[in-house]
């Protein structure tokens, strides 16, 4: 299979949510066209993203939304199930294990590890809050796919290499702060902060705000 | 001013990151290659983003490293004060709201609202969380540039409508729904699941982890 750049999966991950309204809307087929004005792209990208993935559409009648969607779930592994560390139990880690969408995504928080004495040996619904001095056992004992780490910037990069050492593969790390690049583990840093940015500078341009947003 | 895609104006948040680590570790001038290889894109698409500004590069020595930080906070309007109001004190308000990073890019939370009656009256800080009902006063009496959704999804449409009846422009939604688009109203939904999706792609494809990943 051709490497499919990770804009284009991040588009195909809106497509998905698309697909999702207009099977609840009982739509059955959509044309290129209408994908691409609910992302703001042109209809050339959205069939040259599909394309990728084999011949989906009819020209003239377009896609059919339930198969479209069926295909993008398989592309993108979603109804796979993905067992999440999360690191941190503080307000970001809170927010994170109350977000349903993720059971939806077949997303599941399986273990939680802190380093907080008071608030370890809780439960948030069924999961223990482990310490994080467990981190090896649980790395070697439960099937971990990815480290949610959501813990302050100052531990950040201390917590992401005893992850590293422990053999996780996968992080999606929360705070702001650059992870360093390790041979063989993927990394990504979500900063929070560059979402407000490019509303700041759309804010700074308020005479020519376009109509929709572009979402990639 | 040209139209910037929100896409550059991603990179050049990432750049501008760069450039801060590259500052504080005494580095005068970098490369366009330098810079690419840090974000995993060519060479020639930083100098592409950094032309729309004028011209920074000097042909064989790069660029100097403060000068184009300066020129990049000035495009995204870093150093101008931008003033948030937050829109629910939960766990993820909580998150965001002691979000250090946040302050450094001239994003301060002015104002917080909240229906829940045990969080309302209490100080955050010195920021008071209100009463949701005094949404109409807060945004006649104070100068509010973005309302920032922290929400349960099922509240979620229905706050940000009485947002934009109350007279917000700029909405950053942090609930996994895509909210209506409003003439005249900026409104940028962010969907952490999506960051997982394109995790859970790369897993399903370790065979052929790329060696850095991808940050647009």
């Amino acid at each position: 299979m051709v490497k499919i750049s990770e804009s284009t999966i991040g588009r195909l991950s809106h497509y998905y949510r698309f697909l999702e309204e207009m099977e609840e809307n009982g739509i059955i087929n959509i044309s290129s066209k209408k994908l691409a004005e609910r992302g703001n792209i042109t209809p050339a990208k959205v069939r040259k993203d599909l394309s990728y993935f084999g011949n989906f559409g009819r020209r003239g009648l377009g896609y059919n939304v339930i198969d479209l969607k069926k295909s993008i779930i398989q592309i993108l592994g979603i109804t796979e199930r993905c067992n999440l560390l999360l690191v941190g139990a503080g307000n970001l880690g809170a927010a994170l294990f109350s977000f349903r969408e993720f059971k939806k995504a077949s997303l599941h928080i399986v273990a939680i590890l802190e380093k907080n004495p008071a608030k370890i040996g809780r439960y948030w619904e069924d999961v223990l809050i482990r310490d994080i001095r467990d981190l090896q056992e649980v790395i070697d004992t439960m099937k971990i796919d990815i480290a949610v780490l959501a813990v302050p910037v100052k531990s950040a990069f201390l917590v992401s290499e005893q992850l590293i050492l422990a053999g996780v593969k996968t992080i999606l790390n929360f705070a702001p702060i650059k992870l360093p690049h390790h041979e063989g583990v993927i990394i990504r840093d979500v900063n929070l902060t560059i979402e407000f940015e490019s509303l700041t500078y759309l804010l700074r341009k308020q005479s020519n705000i376009p109509r929709k947003q572009k979402f990639y």
